[in-house]
């Protein structure tokens, strides 16, 4: 293992206290917690908050500010955060509105998160949440029951923290959350695994010719490996396999992202983004909003993921275009 | 080689349809060419250009947009473009009040943005130009007389653009950036080498356990291999060398970049600005200006660089931090 840390095991605190010093004009560490939150002041409308174990930056810290995120609670790598820090998250986001928490669908998470939630309404804090279980590729994985939630968590943040921001209620947030994380489908495929600092080795190994679809992002197995294939051969699986989980009819509209998982040059992602435009092209399908980058990463896995929402409501869209201050989204 | 590509050959021309796909509310691909021009109207005032050889994303595209360059001009991979590609980079970029030229210090760009220039005053297009030169790693290098032109570059694509916003002539724009590119610089890090698609193998081979300092973004040789450190180790070398590169005095403002070279995760990144942090409190820098990702790329190179900008002007100060709207600098 060759990475620029010190010792594996203060990764976490490390790595917080940096992105708090490059970024302190819109972020700031929590004093004594692992949480990322904004600077901005308490306006008195919902609090939205997101997290999970660390090791796929930007996510989630990356997208707290005005109109996304109040505050990103961060477990260590591949971890799960402890209750007391998501606890102390919703303390932190609370502005006497309710706080509304988004959670990938991870059995820690989801149990730590709801743990947290008993917490805060034992203080009197209105708390709601939306699990996210985009990744169509398996049902039940390492540590999920059902669909994992990987990439298209960010949609969710995205649109909610803008109806946060629109003063809407807790209520109007949930209702929206709970139709839009139908609407959100992701599939990856990777093609190296990842080294966590504290394991010190790949969590999986890949021939020099061999690719597997549906990896999760903290390795979890997929659906398939292959020898390694074009990347109009790549995005033509990817883009079957998702368009064909939708039932979309013609003139529906979508939005993608295209997420590079760490190691993925954005070369890569672009001519694969340059495949996927032709074959949604061919199969009718009307791109209306479009992102690429490393967004949900998986420390230094190489490979990505395509997600598609379908754009069922025009709020939806607005909500997604919405210019937004934060570190890693515009 | 695993890498999601097509055709080695075509990785240029997919790459730019890709983003100009992803992109489209921000550029276009001008028509024929391998440039990417911004979408605004154009406004008489001084057009900004940059570019150089392709595998350094998101650079030059992704600083397209007002405030910033008028258009990318974008060469094979590591290679540089041509005079006739620049010429028209050149022509696109060309409101009537003249264009200036972004040039990092490598032979093939230095002439062929030069002979392009040329070109452009036989038209009776007024051209300007500067090179960059930050990276103080060398003398001399592959490509290079001189010092290499690294992510430097990008401070001087940001505050000449927002001269040219603000309506600068070219007379003013060429006398700051002459004045600027003597306080931008820079030194870097590897831990691997990147893979030319057209090559199919890494440029250069470290050892398991071994890092080089001073490494080019094309993979030029470096000026010293060691074991490999802590981050905190491999910081103070970067540090040490680049304070006492500038003759600084108690109470001058610094602005930093770090800089990921492509497969180095976020998570390292920002545990190496946390101890950049450390060090430079120590030295009594002062830090006005901070942004940490990945701009200056080498494709798949693992290893990151540190920039340091001397704000002798207040107005580079406020030209860094003045809000722009493009791909990838925010």
């Amino acid at each position: 293992m060759k990475k620029i840390i010190n010792k594996p095991t203060d990764v976490l605190p490390e790595m917080l206290n940096g992105l708090a010093f490059v970024h302190s004009d819109l972020v700031h560490r929590v004093d004594g917690f692992d949480i990322i939150a904004r600077n901005a002041e308490k306006t008195g409308k919902v609090g939205i908050i997101s997290g999970g174990g660390s090791g796929h930056e930007p996510s989630h810290a990356g997208f707290v500010g005005d109109g996304m995120l109040s505050a990103a609670v961060c477990g260590a790598v591949f971890t799960s955060p402890t209750p007391d820090q998501v606890f102390e998250a919703i303390k932190e986001a609370d502005e006497g509105a309710g706080v509304f928490m988004v959670i990938k669908n991870y059995s820690g998470d989801v149990m730590n998160f709801e743990m947290a939630q008993d917490m805060a309404e034992m203080e009197g804090i209105q708390v709601a949440s939306v699990i996210v279980d985009d990744d169509i590729a398996v049902e039940d994985s390492l540590y999920t029951q059902g669909r994992r939630g990987v990439a298209g968590t960010i949609f969710v943040h995205k649109i909610l923290g803008e109806m946060a921001r629109a003063g809407k209620s807790l209520e109007d947030i949930k209702a929206c959350a709970d139709e839009l994380v139908k609407h959100i489908h992701t599939a990856g495929l990777a093609l190296s695994g990842a080294t966590v600092p504290e394991v010190g080795k790949p969590g999986f190994v890949l021939e020099e010719d061999e690719i597997e679809f549906g990896i999760g992002i903290h390795g979890e197995p997929g659906y398939r490996k292959e020898k390694m294939q074009s990347s109009h051969e790549l995005a033509q699986e990817l883009v079957t396999k998702l368009v064909d989980s939708f039932s979309a009819k013609a003139g529906d509209k979508f939005g993608l992202l295209i997420n590079g998982l760490g190691a993925t040059p954005l070369m890569e992602q672009y001519i694969f983004a340059n495949d996927v435009a032709q074959l949604l092209a061919e199969k009718g399908v009307t791109v209306t909003y479009k992102k690429l980058g490393n967004y949900m990463t998986s420390i230094d896995m190489a490979g990505l993921s395509l997600t598609l929402i379908q754009l069922e409501n025009e709020d939806w869209l607005a909500a997604l275009e919405s210019p937004v201050t934060t570190i890693a989204w515009g």
